[in-house]
């Protein structure tokens, strides 16, 4: 089968692999679609970052070169040994995070911190490839309702059902979502699913401003605005939001965060940013204030609830698929064309069978 | 009457003043001992800090010089009108952070957060003095069980209460506590009260530590022991603390607690720094870890838990008190022994009529 594989930065090969045999509880999955995210470009850009190059990673045994992606969804094709509740043909979506089962995390149930956790598609092989095997439990029937494109969609939806469940808003509280990518529109509308009285989208681009509104948000503000903070204020009460969801992955997008949330307010970081950020902790400390990691995603508190925020349109996924190509364009078509300057792009989806 | 009155930095007078005339709704207290307090000592070493010095504070309407002093309390001398529940003679303790009652937060009742707090004895006349009028209705009755240095000791147990409140740990958690200062080892206490399994304290100073054993820490670690993450993390099945509680107030320890977390685990900073303090966002994102920030506490949630742990012996006050000193002392036995370098003090009370 044709496989999209990492061998080391800028250096991603469509290339023919076996298809895998799906072992103990697994199922195989004859992947429909695929989305690329925004750590596989890094890993593409500057990798190796998450990917293990040097050593086996400690739960999979697996190193590079490996099949990308973890946005994906298929069709049961076949089935591993001692596998329940799926049969040839369904089509499924499962979490993508594995865990060992063991350490003190998974024993209490913890999986998402489990200490040896590893992503399909960044610690062994992924979707973007013709098949792929996942662990059959963690599947989740995907409606008819739901269409292929939005398939793809509820991984990152997963993500961003996590971070609002980090710090669920009260009704009618005023939320923040700062960054216009898929994750901060996706976490726009699972904040108003969850109840939010208004969003507002902060974003330096035009395009993704306006279909933050399209979206549901209330407000969409350009940072380079040198009143947005003003109007911000104005919106939630003279104060600041209640909720910050803070979506860029930019460093300096973290402390902007944590200061514009009122007192008492919570701030959850879901975008991934590197290196020591500089917080004002007198700010944090007299403000009362709350901030909140969240990266993971867990297979029954967060994969059903964006399977069911995309089937029941509480949650659009489409507006955000830009171009759908086929496996052999991955490269040219979706990891240079996501990285490329001024592109509009927001999400791609790669077709393994196109 | 005598007072202890902050004129600018190192600049604290002990002056007569007249009798404060309890105003609607206030009680006077005439002082039974008042604490110093390390804000106080910041005030006097760099301030002012929260002292209005140069316009009148919005909520008080009162600025520098002022008496200092808010970890007191003493015995009902006259009442205001409009006074209900008190009589003269009781023996009680107010909280003494004042609020605005109008503002947002204080039409939430979260009054902690109130965008006019003011303090007693930082932004308006407080308890280094022979009497002090309060709001009457934050008063508490101080059990008879309660030694009078016990009582000088409700306030900074509020501040342990609150910063545990905001962090509760499980039952059988490890909690840490980074600094064994008074809030340090209040706070120690307090988290055994609120069910922790064990408490490690982290402090350099060897006497400090030992009171720690003394007050019920299961071990104090030196900082300066190279094997002291690793003794902690051992502790901590192999991972780290559940809950740690920064009592430090420095800025590399609130990164530090951070960082010695364990996955999914809870920081609360208590003590007050100021400045960008550097923090790695990947470790909190990956994590998946929560930083909370406190630095008030409110009449109803906070004190009168303060005053029942006080007066069951769950927590222990006494041994925190190094030294009990005149008011017309209040400046060499005072501020200067609590700067002095290598001091062993704690806590040092004042008596306004000693």
């Amino acid at each position: 089968m044709k496989a999209a594989r990492w061998h080391g930065r800028r250096d991603v090969r469509v290339e023919e692999v076996p298809v895998p045999t799906p072992g103990r509880g697994e199922a195989l999955l004859r992947v429909t679609l695929c989305g690329i995210c925004g750590t596989d470009l890094e890993e593409y850009r500057h990798g190796p970052l998450v990917i293990p190059a040097d050593r086996p990673h400690p739960l999979t045994g697996r190193r590079a070169p490996l099949t990308m992606g973890h946005e994906f969804f298929g069709v049961v094709a076949a089935l591993g040994p001692d596998v329940q509740g799926l049969r040839e043909g369904d089509r499924v979506v499962p979490d993508i995070v594995l865990f060992c089962n063991a350490c003190v995390f998974c024993r209490r149930h913890q999986y998402a911190l489990c200490e040896k956790w590893a992503a399909i598609g960044l610690h062994c092989d992924g979707g973007l490839a013709e098949y792929v095997a996942v662990p059959a439990f963690t599947c989740v029937p995907m409606p008819d309702s739901l269409s292929d494109a939005e398939g793809a969609l509820v991984e990152p939806t997963e993500v961003a059902v996590r971070a609002v469940n980090k710090a669920p808003p009260r009704l009618g509280d005023v939320v923040a979502v700062l960054g216009g990518g898929p994750i901060g529109l996706l976490t726009l509308q699972v904040s108003r699913a969850a109840g939010a009285g208004e969003v507002v989208l902060i974003e330096p681009r035009p395009t993704r401003r306006a279909l933050a509104l399209e979206l549901g948000a209330a407000a969409a503000l350009d940072p380079a605005d040198p009143d947005w903070m003003e109007t911000l204020r104005r919106r939630a009460g003279g104060l600041g939001p209640d909720v910050v969801f803070e979506c860029a992955g930019r460093p300096d997008s973290a402390s902007l965060a944590i200061r514009i949330a009122r007192k008492g307010g919570r701030i959850v970081l879901v975008g991934i940013t590197g290196g020591q950020v500089p917080v004002d902790t007198l700010d944090l400390l007299i403000g009362e204030k709350t901030v909140i990691g969240t990266i993971q995603h867990h297979y029954d508190e967060d994969l059903p609830a964006a399977v069911r925020l995309l089937a029941d349109g509480r949650v659009r996924g489409l507006p955000l698929v830009t171009a759908e190509i086929p496996l052999g364009d991955v490269v040219r078509g979706g990891f240079e064309a996501l990285t490329a300057p001024g592109n509009e792009h927001l999400k791609i989806l790669v077709n393994p069978r196109a």
